[in-house]
């Protein structure tokens, strides 16, 4: 969908919310809003779909029950937010909303109070916060021979090829809302840190491989996970992502590929054909890496990902029951005991081949 | 000084070096390398300067001591490491450092000694880590209207207006070395956090007030404190620093300002000049912002503040002892209770006027 086409197609969905209140209304009803239930009962994972989803438990906010009004009021207003951020082509953050209310003195008792009214608000339009202009604060990065054109005010019209700047250029709201123009790239990598990010740059991955090169700086913020998803939908481009060698490293990729529980009312979030290339605990042990042991809360990190459902796959098995045989974590800057370009001259086109990309 | 001159400068002390101890050896004298004390004795604030600085005592390293043998290798080690970067056009991270030691068998008991030694090479040669090519992880970003020329390998020459993409540039290794060719833009911003950078680049703070924007995320990295050092002493561009208001958001303001004790050795990672423009404890009450209360974390360091000679000007004292008074702290983003564009059409104008900019 173009980016004009989904910007039409949340205004319409705000503009329906409210009418159907005021609909309500005018026919002497008590007005009300119905939406999916995200409690943990009505969570699943979906192994068709490859990640998590809302089941058919709907919860009602009406007019009618006291304890309804505040939230649906609440509601209401963030809906009325989002619809002027989305006309006026203007962003902001949760912690701004929060404050916005303060403004037309709608009261929120705290910050988490109005996040989840955020939720809501997504779940009953199906549309991530980002559609509507709510952004996170955190900001990742992007390099390689990707055209794009940007569609915000003032930009419009104008084209970038993210070639231009090799440090990287930020992953924040006119690039996540730009269309793709021309893309030479055939494969997207996403790289967990800054300075392995200027590895594959100054090794000019984006040539041999031509790649595309994604930065997420930890765990990537909602908006870089959505722009994983449009490289592999929209252009087709395979996608495998490189992390720190552990726990923490693997769960980075997991919520790329899988999505989070809760995300589990959005579609939009997870890349289910993203693959994990390392580094693996069979990594550490074939290319003799120098290693860190695991702590206690590292041991604690795999019991748990060995019971959730999004490691399910016969890799994740491998590579978490390795981790508990080594007892060893390592960094993706180890491999620079073998010199600094080795993780670009041998790692990665080892990697290539052992998922026949 | 031009980039090329300040590399031929960098590697004509890296080469210094190494002739110093050739020379010693072939007079057949133990060789020995002398440096200036970083111990906290050797450690002072030059009010003129206003800035942390090295006194007179040294230190030295001869092959004579044999408990010297040990980090006198590991320095020549280091230096020889910071030649290759250099002329290779290759950039490396303090833990790369750690792990390329061990392809050289070169020991470090862990990455705090290795750290140390390339300290030990900085002052040495009077130049920052960045300037032989060792980065850190953290990256922040800029906009604005300034055109660089890059001068790493493969970029040579092109050039690149700092206004072609509007979520920013990422400030690495490429962007730090670049020259400054062409600069319209008269005052810079520098800005704690992402999303408030976007506010004021979405609000076209860049053209109203011709300002460059440069966005730290939380305390900027080295290379960001140099960038904005060039940009306030190569370009005349006065600089103000927006934070959060309280005394963490002083601190990034006053490290940017005034340096950190632990780079006493440098003189370059400093902006003497810079001024922070909030947010101000009186702010807070000037604005009747929404606030928090000031935890036990932020009472202590604001007591620690009062005796660092960093924070000997009026406003400065007026501000800790605002902030001690009224024991509450409010984010940029309060600002927003006032609607979102509060901030540029309102606060940042009477800050203008109040600092006389």
């Amino acid at each position: 969908m173009s980016r004009a086409l989904r910007k039409k197609e949340v205004l319409e969905r705000l503009k329906a919310l409210g009418e159907g209140v005021y609909t309500q209304m005018q026919r002497g009803i008590f007005p009300a809003v119905r939406m999916a239930s995200r409690s943990v009962r009505n969570i699943d994972y979906d192994p068709h779909l490859r990640q998590y989803v809302l089941g058919d438990q709907k919860v009602l906010r009406s007019a009618r029950n006291v304890r309804h009004l505040r939230p649906l009021a609440q509601l209401l207003w963030a809906g009325h937010v989002a619809r002027s951020l989305v006309s006026q082509g203007k962003t902001s953050t949760l912690r701004d909303l929060f404050y916005m209310a303060q403004a037309d003195e709608v009261h929120f008792k705290d910050q988490a109070e109005s996040d989840n009214i955020v939720t809501d608000l997504e779940t009953i339009l199906g549309y991530a916060r980002e559609d509507f202009h709510v952004f996170p604060e955190e900001r990742s990065s992007i390099f390689g021979d990707l055209t794009i054109e940007y569609t915000v005010p003032g930009y419009e019209g104008r084209r970038l090829n993210l070639m231009s700047h090799p440090d990287g250029l930020v992953i924040g709201p006119t690039l996540t809302s730009a269309e793709f123009v021309h893309c030479n790239a055939k494969i997207c990598i996403v790289i967990e840190k800054g300075a392995m990010f200027t590895r594959f740059v100054e090794e000019k991955a984006y040539e041999r491989f031509k790649a595309l090169l994604i930065q997420t700086a930890g765990q990537p913020p909602r908006a870089t996970r959505r722009l994983i998803r449009r490289l592999n939908q929209e252009l087709g481009l395979p996608v495998i992502i490189f992390t720190d060698g552990d726990p923490w490293g693997m769960h980075i990729a997991t919520v790329i590929i899988s999505g989070s529980a809760n995300a589990a009312h959005l579609r939009e979030l997870a890349t289910p054909d993203a693959k994990w290339c390392g580094v693996y605990a069979t990594d550490i042990v074939n290319y003799k890496l120098p290693s860190d042991p695991l702590t206690e809360l590292d041991i604690k990190r795999l019991y748990e990902l060995k019971k959730d459902p999004r490691y399910e796959g016969e890799l994740w098995k491998r590579e978490i029951d390795m981790f508990l045989k080594i007892r060893r974590k390592a960094e993706q800057e180890a491999f620079s005991r073998y010199g600094l370009t080795y993780i670009v001259d041998k790692y990665l086109p080892d990697k290539l081949k052992e998922l026949a990309l």
